[in-house]
């Protein structure tokens, strides 16, 4: 139940993102069942493509947060976090990864990107971190379907 | 010869990072035989795990320089990017990849991390991106032996 409450959020802040001239992706970081940090992509906003929501988090928390709490963290992301984003979980200590909707569903409506299921990158450390998802996966695409088909890229 | 230059010129910046009290890790980015930026680790100077150089390299690159120009740039790297990086790297647009180190034999000397490498994930993007290395590994691994043997991780 609680998956799905941060789960709505982290949409919501992709149809934020949206709502400022950025791309359709949010995330939220979660400790004890209370929402510490908030990000959207700003890619467009701040010229940069590297401005993805997972990334603009990680980083945050990892500026505001000590490893030992962000191991007990749990990151929300509106679309499974790619290469990049899944090493910035690595590197920031964050314990736990859920998603809405795949990378490879976007990737059938936005097209092709960087093939790199998340899970087989956090698979690769050290460190255990947990990936659950796709959930909500329907309920998550739909903002692809809006966004890609109307406006860019 | 041009290549030798520049890799050199990331192991300098290696050596200047750890100066200012970050870890071993330098960058640069070149068009047509020239440095366009430079970037260093800063991962202790910003409290921030995250602040790898090819990262806060390919962040500037993508925020100066638009998608046509990084396309023909290629970004020297003292070690091996890592998962992030390299994700950073496929978006901002950079065209070219050169390092001197392997990731493997840093984590011979410092300890396990990603084991994803960096050939591996750009080789899952759909835009070509040329990955070159390791070269100078020798003169490269000189600072992580001195580093990781004293410090910290």
């Amino acid at each position: 139940m609680d998956d799905e409450r941060f789960l709505r959020e982290a949409i919501r802040l992709a149809e934020s993102a949206v709502a400022r001239g950025n791309q359709p992706f949010g995330a939220v970081l979660v400790r004890d069942g209370e929402i510490v940090l908030r990000a959207e992509n700003t890619t467009h906003t701040e010229h940069d493509f590297t401005g993805h929501a997972e990334l603009n988090l990680a980083r945050q928390a990892a500026q505001q947060f000590d490893a030992a709490f962000l191991s007990q963290c749990t990151i929300y992301a509106s679309t499974e976090p790619c290469a990049m984003c899944a090493g910035a979980i690595y590197w920031s200590g964050i314990g736990r990864v859920v998603y809405d909707c795949s990378a490879r569903r976007l990737y059938e409506i936005a097209g092709p990107g960087l093939d790199t299921p998340c899970q087989d990158i956090l698979s690769r450390g050290v460190r255990p971190v947990e990936v659950i998802g796709p959930l909500l996966e329907d309920e998550a695409i739909q903002i692809h379907h809006c966004y890609w088909h109307i406006s860019e890229e």
